[in-house]
């Protein structure tokens, strides 16, 4: 398996962990995010993932996007160990979990919308800090007390071992940490991921320890 | 089943074909996303879905949120008509078109984003149309190549019948064709949609044959 990432990239960063976790190896490939305007966006890229956005998994000939849909796909054809719960209804809370930071968070959060908002709409730097920290407080808000209320909640989102939950959760606090999001409120979430650094396959994909670190 | 909806969003919309599709009967709760500042905000709707966000739905006492997920759950217990191919690579392929859709160009566009470029950036109305377009026109820039040149494009996204990348792309071409966004770039989409609305169980989902349609 060939993976395009960027060491900074929170979605290429769910499926660093997700291969870690299934004891996948795997080569990586960088794809730069700045450099150059962006080599996502340079049609060499583009014929590998035409949404220019990392990551892309390639995976015996087939080329995989968007991280929860490689996930999913992981988890089909490697299930050991597992990465969602067995009955349905969990199933679909840990992926709602998932969802709510890939869909409600890290979207408005990712470099190109934080790009636009500089240069098409001339925010200030202050401006854009406060978009983003809206943005994930907003998500960590209803979160934080979910996780803490749910009598399923363990070391992890789900029990005492990892779900693609976690696989969301941990880049996301990682780059709120980054943007200095006081994580005071958030007990729960922010125990969640001191747990998930103990953990080889999570401190292994962590961006600090990618090839294309800087 | 009980589905907690509003009759213009995305994802509600998502939901409805889906349980159309599968013939599956639910009672429908309207939930206004601006009287009053947004119902979906209040506690009452909070206790069903903390994110405050519409859908939800019940089932058998299960609250389940995110559209993706809903619809993930759906397919587990109601595998019939299957929303997703049978092979783990058409899955993925059919799954990264869905969050394409849903992770890449909804997020940026919904009600509570355009509120907050009007209200805490005070960007012009024009300016926020602006934006609307830049995020589906960048999505769809790369979504219509794929579908043009996929041989697995067929009447739907994926062959002949609807699968969860439908689901994600009608709502949007409807939420696109109400901000102006000039469709003439997109052929394959245009048309998918097109074949998508001489089917009954996406005309019943359709914003205005909601019971809380204006």
């Amino acid at each position: 398996m060939k993976l395009y990432s960027y060491f900074r990239s929170s979605a290429a960063y769910r499926v660093r962990i997700a291969l870690n976790l299934k004891g996948l190896a795997y080569d990586y490939a960088a794809v730069h995010l700045l450099r150059g305007g962006g080599e996502q966006l340079m049609p060499e890229y583009r014929r590998i993932n035409p949404d220019g956005i990392v990551p892309a998994l390639v995976d015996d000939g087939l080329v995989l996007q968007q991280s929860l849909a490689i996930i999913e796909y992981l988890e089909e054809t490697h299930p050991n160990p597992p990465l969602l719960p067995s009955t349905p209804g969990d199933r679909a809370y840990v992926r709602s979990i998932a969802l709510q930071i890939a869909c409600e968070i890290h979207p408005l959060n990712n470099l190109r919308v934080l790009k636009y908002l500089k240069h098409s709409l001339n925010v200030t730097d202050e401006a854009k800090d406060a978009w983003y920290r809206h943005w994930v407080t907003n998500g960590f808000d209803a979160l934080e007390p979910r996780l803490a209320g749910d009598p399923r909640t363990g070391q992890f989102v789900y029990g005492d071992t990892p779900t693609m939950a976690d696989l969301a959760l941990v880049p996301q606090v990682f780059n709120a940490l980054r943007f200095n999001v006081d994580m005071a409120a958030y007990p729960t979430i922010q125990r969640i991921y001191d747990e998930a650094l103990r953990h080889d396959a999570f401190v292994r994909a962590s961006p600090e320890k990618q090839p294309d670190a800087e």
